[in-house]
């Protein structure tokens, strides 16, 4: 079961479905395109946001890291920048692998199909025109094969005729022997036709259109081929970088695991502790002292 | 070592401090809300791109699907669709699991901080309206013995006047037992009140500002945990829907494996065959018989 010998008839579906084929290559390719685009826009909207929340040099926040909690923000961001950095990767090399790839084979299988398609048209029109001069050589057949039996009627006629003379009647039997004479090559040459036009027409169908049709199938089977490769591709790149997509988000999680409230507390304590004592009981100052020796001496 | 021993005289640090763990909360949750917008658009745009590319019901391309790589490009675009709805969940789990209740939580925090710094505050004013009574008392003392030592002066010197009468003497002594007697009793209401400050400047500093304090640093452990609790779980709604991506990848992938080239070229046989022969040799149509017939008969 082969296009070749089952469609040999189809020529305008071929026409149409391999176009369609190409089509859908050219489809794909776009959507991946397009796919990539929402991958980077993705990427960069994460990078802007982690940069957005990312401590200024030498400021406030950055010194705040020296405590857990904010630390671990900070390698929550660090690991959102290398998840966008994963995602830039899976749309830079899904257009490499997938669009800049198939682009590549698509004008490839445009130029092949073209000419497969100019082939099968050149040969149509080589049958077409032979079988033209296979009707005029059967037409001429026909025309002076009428024209010989006129002419042998006309013999008949003229030897039948009491009033001919012996020269009418030779001159038509000649006349009518020219004719079947002439008509026999035109008989001879359709049949030479014929027999060459039959050769190519059996050439055309058996040989040549199912050659070409086949070419086509083999094109076209190619074409799902690569494509399938093109669809595999499209999760594998995603996949691809999975494991490292779990790696931040690994460390996402090792940040919050890694905040310690305890700690940050002893953190304040060590930073600000004055290490001065709290007051003690204030001294009774008793100014009534000199005055009670005074009272006293009195 | 906690903050109410060690830190007992940086309310000020404690205060700040305690805004900035506030802020950080807010902060954080002001970042996971734009982390669920961005995730929102991404699932939104991928959303976008299977529609734009889904056949329309009834389409040519619709109809395409019978051929497995066409077919194969709409599992990919299915599969797509859920792996949007997977990101979308991930920006909702985000929203309610993280910003809702750190929000929740933000707010109780806000309300317990204050009233701590208040109840702080209110220590603080009323230790220090009873060293101005302290004050008052001290000064009072120390001004009635000044008076009272004069009243003694001024009696001796009566006494030791030639010229002073007797009852003049005796005036002067009970003037100054009378100032004495006033300055003795401000001398003890002083002592009183500094007994009392002494107590209660003592529980200031070593058991009500400690409880405080050590209020404030449990509140901000409290939010340390909570806040560590967040960022893990930044990391966790990610990995919750990392099985169910994985398997719209796998569909992807199946959806590529399962194209079969060799298949969808007997599929467009089956649709497209006529069924005709392939058309045989044209028979010679010999318009010379006829003649013949009527020239072999003459």
């Amino acid at each position: 079961m082969d296009w070749g010998t089952e469609l040999w008839d189809q020529y305008d579906i071929l026409d149409k479905h391999t176009q369609s084929g190409l089509d859908l290559v050219d489809k794909y390719m776009k959507f991946v395109k397009e796919r990539t685009d929402i991958e980077q826009n993705y990427a960069k909207q994460l990078r802007n946001l982690t940069k957005k929340y990312s401590p200024k040099r030498g400021s406030k926040e950055e010194q705040e890291c020296r405590f857990s909690n904010h630390q671990a923000f900070l390698d929550i961001l660090n690991e959102m920048n290398d998840y966008a950095g994963q995602r830039e990767l899976i749309a830079e090399n899904m257009m490499i692998n997938i669009c800049v790839e198939l682009n590549k084979y698509l004008q490839e299988l445009k130029q092949e199909r073209k000419m497969h398609l100019s082939e099968a048209k050149k040969s149509q029109q080589s049958l077409e025109a032979m079988y033209k001069q296979l009707d005029n050589s059967k037409k001429r057949f026909e025309r002076e094969w009428r024209e010989a039996e006129k002419a042998a009627q006309y013999a008949d006629k003229t030897d039948q005729d009491l009033n001919a003379t012996k020269a009418d009647v030779e001159k038509a039997k000649q006349q009518a022997h020219l004719r079947t004479h002439i008509a026999e090559d035109c008989k001879n040459d359709y049949a030479v036709q014929l027999q060459k036009y039959n050769k190519e027409q059996s050439q055309f169908y058996f040989t040549d259109m199912p050659q070409i049709f086949n070419k086509l199938q083999d094109m076209d089977e190619r074409r799902i081929k690569k494509m399938a490769q093109g669809y595999i591709l499209f999760a594998e790149t995603e996949r691809h970088v999975m494991p490292i997509i779990g790696k931040c988000l690994e460390g996402m999680t090792r940040a919050g695991t890694n905040v310690n409230a305890r700690n940050d507390s002893m953190v304040l304590i060590e930073q600000h502790k004055s290490g001065f004592e709290r007051p003690g009981d204030l001294d009774f100052e008793d100014y009534s002292q000199g005055i009670n020796r005074a009272s006293s001496d009195s």
